[in-house]
């Protein structure tokens, strides 16, 4: 949990084979391609859900498979896999910079927005995904204000969000995630935009635990639901949200704030981390290619041919 | 909140006419009872949502406006108020034990049922109101688990009701608030069931802030959605649940946990303590009288009057 957010997960892990490929002198190139083997696989080992992570290792692996990687020494193909990190990560920022400005798009004057997690800058290389989104409209006059979900239990929202509204001076309230459905009652919610760590073929989108809720909510008070992700984090080889795997984490980290625990000593708890929420209930997939609506996997896989 | 739950809240009010009768030596009757409807004032004024605490300040009320008033020495009318707390007390664990039979017979065996926030022995005079159900469906062997939502800000589950379901070897398992609809999709959840603080005539409750959005998704997952309650919290008085004043709390109740700061410095953050979930999301209103079905208006009112 040094590095979260799914963004910025693929590109910490590009980064990661970067310095693994200057770990230790090495004897030959082919030597240095084993040593990228296996750190590959420690670090595709460290989380289940984000599939940025298995993207970037993706991407890095066919720098170090491409020719010209017979003749190359070490020391160019090091060269050439940094160029690579760099890459991901300006990529990164820039298609969060458009998701934003596609977002942006979708607000009319005065919105109030609900986001969960942290989607924004400390999420992705910078700028963010629904926190770009945000960061957009905001530039664009349109936000009256957001509502941010403490996102328990790791507390992203009240810890991270909170931090990146107050720098950008965007107005804001911290509510607890069981608040929600009674402000999307009782006061104008404009949307929801959230993130995402996988969005299946046919839409459906693994995020952080609680995001389902969101949607199940949203919908009954008519209210649209945006997730804002890069291409990265659309994963169309997984067909469905059953077949993304939840990572469930310790219960600890349910059971203890700051080293201080919460509940009786000999209580259980639950976490799984994230949770799937089915494309029905999804308004907009907000890339940077453009905004996708259902059928999803119509649109998803024609934009992505597209790229 | 050194006294929470509805029933609870009633229960000390009532004692608290008692002490009040106990504070000084009073010259007359009259000059007690001025004194009594004082303090009925005061405590009137701590609290806004929860009715038990009108209603029990009314019983104690009737006593001292009842005959003998005229002739009656002040420690006759002392003794009579302790006899009324004492009467309030105890009506409310047997109202408690009905309402739990009651709300057992309504699950079947291996029930998995979820709740929000404590309506337990803690909250009540004893026995509990939603715990209540779920300790006499599992003294009839009826219950498989209790999910359990902590129940942010004040975390009544995690250091509460998993509190009492331990003590009595209830099976149980701490979640947070927002994974509830995460488990309502990926396991088999037989019912919710919560207390309330105030139940209009049309059967909108409040409740503890989070039972809303609870209410929602057992809807949009087909599970049934009970509320259990004494009479002493049904107040006819109230049309619905618009008229049902929500408390909002110090946000420092969401920004703080044992004394440290969750968010940044100058974040801000609301604290409805309560909601009101409508009568239509409502399955069956669980009493010390019986199971209360819609329509919800004719029901409570019919079963008030034969009371």
């Amino acid at each position: 949990m040094s590095v979260r957010g799914a963004p910025a997960i693929g590109c910490v892990a590009a980064y990661g084979i970067v310095l693994a490929s200057r770990e230790r002198k090495f004897r030959s190139t082919a030597d240095l391609i084993r040593h990228l083997e296996h750190t590959r696989e420690v670090l595709a080992a460290t989380r289940p859900t984000a599939v940025n992570l298995f993207w970037a290792l993706e991407q890095m692996r066919r720098i170090w498979q491409a020719p010209p990687i017979q003749d190359e020494s070490p020391s160019a193909l090091m060269e050439r896999l940094e160029d690579g990190a760099r890459r991901i990560d300006k990529e990164d920022i820039e298609s969060c910079r458009r998701i934003g400005d596609f977002g942006a798009s979708l607000f009319g004057p005065k919105s109030v927005i609900l986001t969960h997690c942290n989607a924004g800058a400390l999420a992705t290389a910078g700028y963010g995904t629904a926190l770009g989104v945000v960061r957009s409209a905001h530039r664009q006059g349109k936000v009256a204000k957001v509502f941010v979900d403490e996102t328990r239990p790791y507390l992203q929202g009240a810890r991270l969000t909170a931090w990146e509204l107050e720098q950008e001076g965007i107005p804001y309230e911290i509510i607890t995630d069981n608040m929600a459905g009674h402000f999307m009652k009782t006061e104008k919610i404009s949307a929801i935009v959230v993130g995402a760590d996988r969005i299946a073929a046919n839409g459906d989108t693994a995020n952080k635990i609680g995001t389902y809720s969101l949607a199940v909510l949203a919908k009954h008070h008519g209210i649209p639901f945006y997730v804002a992700a890069p291409f990265s984090t659309i994963d169309l080889k997984t067909p469905d949200g059953d077949h993304i795997v939840i990572e469930e984490r310790s219960a600890d980290e349910v059971l203890f704030i700051n080293g201080r625990r919460l509940a009786p000593t000999k209580a259980k708890a639950r976490h799984p981390a994230f949770d799937a929420t089915p494309h029905e209930l999804i308004s907009a997939i907000i890339t940077e290619s453009g905004v996708v609506r259902a059928p999803f996997d119509e649109n998803l896989s024609k934009l992505s041919s597209k790229r």
